[in-house]
């Protein structure tokens, strides 16, 4: 089967809300009056973001659903993407089930597929989300000010957890593992809490590389510090409510890797001032996504972890590159 | 140097017409009031749409060309694009003229980056880019009636007689593969036509794997037929204009080939009503871009073509698929 009829079979679909979607040279797309259009491209390689192995239909979930979280991050509404998608064969099964993933979680959204692009070469898939925020309104990095809170959804370093077992390095009970890589395979992007959290957070953005490093890019460009506490960010991962037992022991440090520095979390980590804090707590009932106090933003340049005991400790995790690494 | 000093160092730039560029979750655009975007976006994979050796500033031209000329084919104009980045390794020599080649052309058209990915893997190379056009002037392809006349831009065959030579199949004399070969790897994205013909094609797209192949999708979508002259389109490559000599004679059936089912061309292909064939050569001149007449759209479905003695000839071209070949 040829790069059109494949695109034909499994990926042509009406649409709803372009002027005009997959088969012509451009799709045609316009924010409604009065919004901008949010924009952001990830790219997923087989090797580095997911295992040979990874099944199809998760794979189509992760490669859209870590596109919606960058969505969320600009408190943005979905409305479309375009896919590219380099494949090594034209394997019928595994394009099915990578469509029915995919489209899965673009129809939980509303957001539909309007062009992209098949190729023969190393498994490869680029997605570029289109979303709409109202001028001026977007969550940016640059906004945390001395005194905001910080703060972070859902669960964080469970995908590590996954991560760190598949690779050997660990041996979990099979359901906590199973539970785990959920995570790890099939995130859940934060856009009800994104949008929630318009004219509430200061700033946001996703949780991809690991919590540290991804706060340290909040500080860089609202040029600020922070205090993470991390009696408050360690339970965050399932693992921590696991009983231990004679074959599982959750290494205290292994723990702290996942949490602060695990990667490949997908929740959001924003900011909010002090003052706001009950809407906080408000915009996470309301969109249905735990949100946790674990911080706030330091006029002293820098990022500081406190410890089990309350003082500073050394932060040398390395944020995950997905390039050096 | 890892991601995010790659990023800084070789792809931020101030934005001039984006509300927001490079380094946060999201880019922000907006087309102007009365204006749609248009969409398009193309994925480049080593040893299938370049060779390992190409020179990067060429390349760096090249993955942004290819997508310039969707925008072309749809008569929009250029604003933005996002680039997602797939590299074996940070080689900065190379990013540095790799980003070189793409921002020279970029400014040419006044076409801003403004967000993307850079990951390790295979070398792969996604561009989003985004045009506007006024809401209803996009140029389709399912827009060609019975009657209307069939035109191309430019030259063809020239990418396929270089890339012939590249494989090895044939042996032209250095200066006419010079001049092919700059076709194959800086092709020209016709942007200024497209814009020049909005109002006046009845349908356009961009031939990117050969004239009679892309035309089949004109054809599809509009429910037409066509007739082809290749009496017109032959000498439409340059090396038809090269005299033979004892060393070099172009081979018909080459010719034939590499004019008909090339691929790489990027030349505008479309229609427009025989009434506006004087209004579709001004738009040649006034966007100082050649165009040939070179067949007409008929109400009997398929694609006929003229042989060298005027009649209809076995079309067994096979279109040029990124997939399956």
């Amino acid at each position: 089967m040829g790069e059109f009829d494949l695109i034909r079979r499994y990926f042509q679909r009406p649409v709803q809300r372009a002027a005009l979607g997959v088969g012509d040279d451009c799709a045609l797309l316009a924010p409604a009056p009065g919004m901008q259009l949010a924009i952001s491209s990830d790219m997923l390689v087989e090797g580095r973001h997911f295992f040979p192995d990874v099944n199809p239909r998760l794979l189509g979930h992760k490669a859209l659903a870590v596109n919606l979280s960058d969505l969320a991050a600009s408190g943005a509404k979905p409305l479309a993407f375009t896919l590219a998608l380099s494949l090594p064969r034209a394997d019928e099964a595994w394009i099915s089930e990578f469509a029915q993933g995919m489209f899965a979680l673009a129809d939980a959204h509303d957001c539909e597929l309007i062009g992209g692009d098949t190729t023969g070469g190393p498994l490869n898939i680029c997605i570029t989300v289109f979303g709409e925020v109202p001028a001026g309104q977007a969550l940016l990095r640059s906004g945390a000010r001395a005194g905001d809170e910080l703060w972070v959804s859902g669960q964080l370093g469970d995908a590590r957890l996954a991560l760190e077992t598949l690779l050997g390095h660990v041996q979990p009970p099979a359901d906590l593992l199973q539970q785990a890589r959920q995570r790890l395979e099939a995130p859940t992007p934060r856009v009800a809490l994104g949008l929630a959290l318009r004219g509430i957070a200061s700033s946001a953005l996703d949780v991809s590389d690991g919590l540290l490093g991804d706060l340290g890019h909040i500080l860089d460009l609202s040029k600020v510090g922070a205090t993470v506490d991390s009696r408050l960010t360690t339970p965050l991962i399932a693992a921590s409510a696991y009983p231990s037992s004679a074959t599982w022991q959750f290494d205290s440090k292994l723990q702290q890797l996942c949490t602060l520095a695990g990667g490949d979390d997908y929740e959001l980590c924003f900011t909010a001032p002090a003052t706001r804090h009950a809407d906080v707590l408000a915009a996470g009932v309301a969109s249905s996504t735990p949100v946790h106090h674990i911080g706030h933003i330091d006029a002293q340049p820098g990022l500081r972890v406190l410890g089990a005991d309350g003082q500073p400790m050394p932060n040398d995790w390395k944020s995950f590159d997905h390039f050096s690494s």
